[in-house]
């Protein structure tokens, strides 16, 4: 039942295609779980084929798997599967399509809620709840949850993608999912076939003597660094019919102005109106 | 080259010892790489054993194949060997012995300092850098990295823990390690090979009646279940020779009191005070 879509990758070239040819790490230890680690990529066009029943089932068993800090598992996820919600949970996302095309759609909640609950039944105030320190913790629950369930489909041959832009406007989402106050929806995730256009090619990344540090931070080589990788996401970008820009050009676009956060630059106002105050 | 400990377990069994015999959710599709991450546990006692050449490079793979939120890439990894930080980073996490005695010790950051350096050479203001938005993409992003590490980790047979205590004190770890303005330690993780002893049993969760939701959010039935998770945990700890409470008393004794949050209160404080605003 494990899948791996191409079974004949070697080591050297997964991590060419990670990397870059010319930024291979030195060969470690490997397997078929970590090759398929590797050849992880983004979907972003679904077949409308049916999951296998209990699929969902199976992720979140995957998901509850993962660690969770001091077992508080504040996190939740909503499968969502009525097109009337899809369709505004798409909207909410800068109209992305494979939202309403995917056969699962999961909505990945910071879920203080629960907690806040539990207080209120035992008759207890629970002093931390409201601190940034809460939230973090249910931020980074929620991930590890989530990111286990990406390996667990994918090792069922299925595509995903993480849709950070629910999070232009978490008060919509919590309305369209009735969520109570203390919970907020971080991260959608789209689950499916991926049709042939669109599995797409693994997207290399920055290399590792820029993101691997030992004992202290060393930034010293780093302007080199980008600029190779500039170069490689240049080739990158131009090999998918996208425009040539480099890393810089796109870290640039993404973040450099308050107009490209869509919405995003009120996402502390907007959490805090949820009920967590981030203290 | 995959490791699976009790590759004999079944299905069923897998469930059971995740949600406790009463609470398995419909079977669905499985396979060797989902019955390894339902076998996950956190280990808090290691070997001294070295692990194999290239291992950390192997696990960096992993976590450089994780998603990333438009590709911004906002995490890095210090790998610590030096006795001294160790037992310094000991000291913030409250003395956790294991991380002085794990043969790899890793500190993900939440690294928004790169992207500044990068606004600074290329002379550009990035106006999205100081708001909560952009610390949350790279926390998630540091988290989803982390968490491929582990799955890597594991299908070598390898045992992990996270130390979220690191955060007790974020401005000393930054101190130990030399970060940057911009970058923080979000989270330590242990590597390397159990004790016998260490290696112990699943830790039940929650059911999946409770964490996941279908459309909208429906807590209605929680407080019968959160009694039947109490029960079955006070019998897991039971059996560990812990005191009996269920998961109430634990969440209640975890984060009832700021005294028990050793610090994590002054959280908000303290990551600006590493030049990250939370705007």
């Amino acid at each position: 039942m494990d899948s791996l879509s191409h079974a004949t990758i070697s080591q050297t070239e997964a991590l060419a295609a990670r990397y870059g040819a010319a930024a291979i790490p030195p060969a470690g230890p490997w397997n078929a779980t970590i090759a398929r680690l590797l050849e992880h990529r983004s979907v972003r066009s679904y077949r409308p084929d049916a999951l296998p029943e209990g699929t969902l089932e199976t992720l979140v068993a995957a998901a509850s798997s993962a660690s969770t800090s001091s077992n508080l598992q504040t996190w939740s996820v909503v499968a969502v599967r009525d097109p009337a919600r899809l369709a505004a949970l798409a909207e909410v996302a800068d109209g992305q399509q494979h939202i309403r095309q995917c056969p699962l759609f999961l909505v990945w909640l910071a879920d203080l809620s629960r907690n806040e609950r539990l207080g209120a039944a035992e008759g207890v105030a629970l002093e931390g709840l409201p601190y940034l320190e809460s939230f973090l913790v249910a931020t980074v629950d929620a991930a590890l949850a989530a990111q286990n369930a990406v390996v667990a489909a994918e090792s069922l041959g299925l595509a995903t993608v993480y849709i950070g832009a629910l999070r232009n406007d978490v008060v919509r989402v919590a309305e369209l999912l009735g969520l109570p106050p203390g919970a907020v929806g971080l991260f959608g995730l789209c689950i499916g076939y991926a049709t042939e256009a669109g599995r797409g090619e693994v997207k290399p990344r920055l290399p590792q003597a820029t993101v691997l540090h030992h004992d202290t931070y060393d930034a010293s080589a780093e302007p080199a660094q980008r600029a190779a990788y500039d170069a490689l996401l240049g080739e990158f970008s131009k090999r998918h019919g996208m425009a040539a820009d480099g890393w810089t050009q796109r870290v640039i676009g993404r973040i450099g102005t308050l107009r490209a956060m869509r919405g995003r630059d009120r996402l502390s106002a907007a959490i805090r109106s949820l009920g967590i105050p981030l203290k």
